[in-house]
């Protein structure tokens, strides 16, 4: 059965009280969970538990714990994503996919070639973003509280980069070093010998692609672009495709 | 620059036209193309070429062919996604999707823990969904010609499974053999040494996952389930996640 997510503040010494409505709903209905199923339940911090069901009503779930270990579902990576500013309502998309795919932050990025500009909305729609992203980890049985951050210019994304391990850079135009290359041989190998967690920038332009300044400033930060192959992806594919391609390489 | 797919009758000798008004507004608005501007083209079978506009207007775009070749874009492997069928609209997102990261064919799957049942309107849906696919593949440099097979229950599915050389089946409650276990040690080795393109299905099931029936059932046929790692995946992330991590494991 798949995980559920629950607060803090609804877990008890011997017992879980769930009381949101979207959990009880998600427990009763998404997952069919009867009274004795056992069900694997995360805290979203610190804390995996097994709980098992002992009442269920619309108002609320009572599970008894039944075993209780430290959370051992991190990934063995952190990887955000600055994704250039796409078409509406494409941006609710990638950060649902993206968090499931393991995405710790997502930061909208306006670039060159984004059709929609700067509107003074930006506030509003990040309220809208961060209840997708919650609602998203919910899934993934993840200690993450994914964030969706601030809205930023390219150039303040560049000023961002350096806090990064290293960057990944989805380029159509990249034909010799794929990303399995890159990751490989190039930036993880010194990264995963030091034997920390990696973190990682993937940086997806929006459906324009990359402008020429856009992609002569990220070389000169010495950021290389990498292939994701012969498929020529759409933006709201490529951030997804790349995170599910990082799982592959760091967790499988 | 992406490239513009055309069908093979808008190609003669030396001149492409584009007609289409979907190419000629995916040239001219997606791709932002001007005269001069030299264009990868596939004609989805066979052929790649580069053709310089010579002409861009509303009514058409000719270009002129500066070089012809044989398609190199093939994947090295042939993937089809047979896919649980799940409440709409997400049977759309999924073909879009599944297309854009290589699959050459979808089937949707009756199967028991599906929350829609065969309804009768499956030939009409179908219509829809080999639209979406061939809208999705013209971003793709394929030569595939992606297909949307009839609607099939499990049993039927299960028959078809000999055709492949393995089926991937994804199943949240495994957790020892990972997909990359799999395809390093099981199944594709062997496929790899014989040098023939493999044949490959992926087994999505729908919300409420695989039944234990059906689990027992693909058992039988010598099916092994695989993890696709510590997230919980949606239904309509894991059939393209899955896809995303075939293209890193084959392709770069």
């Amino acid at each position: 059965m798949n995980i559920l997510y629950v607060k803090p503040d609804e877990v008890g010494e011997k017992q879980i009280q769930v009381t949101s409505p979207e959990d009880i709903r998600h427990l009763s209905k998404v997952l069919r969970a009867k009274v004795g199923d056992k069900v694997p339940v995360s805290d979203g911090s610190e804390w995996e538990y097994v709980g098992r069901i002992e009442e269920i009503s619309e108002d609320g779930i009572v599970l008894s714990i039944v075993d209780k270990q430290k959370h051992g579902r991190e990934l063995s990576y952190h990887v955000e994503l600055f994704q250039g500013v796409p078409k509406s309502p494409k941006l609710e998309l990638i950060v649902r996919k993206s968090v499931e795919l393991g995405a710790s932050a997502i930061t909208p990025v306006y670039m060159d070639r984004c059709v929609n500009k700067p509107s003074g909305r930006e506030e509003k729609k990040l309220v809208r973003l961060q209840k997708i992203a919650d609602e998203a980890v919910k899934q993934c049985l993840s200690p993450r509280t994914p964030i969706v951050h601030e809205y930023l210019t390219f150039n303040d994304a560049l000023n961002i980069f350096s806090e990064f391990d290293f960057v990944i850079f989805p380029y159509e135009n990249e034909e010799n070093v794929t990303l399995k290359d890159f990751l490989l041989t190039e930036a993880c190998r010194e990264k995963k010998i030091s034997g920390k967690i990696p973190r990682i920038a993937v940086l997806i332009g929006p459906e324009g692609g990359f402008s020429t300044d856009e992609v002569e400033k990220l070389e000169s930060l010495g950021i290389r672009p990498v292939s994701l192959g012969k498929s020529i992806l759409r933006t709201e594919t490529a951030g997804p495709a790349t995170l599910a391609m990082l799982m592959y390489a760091f967790e499988l």
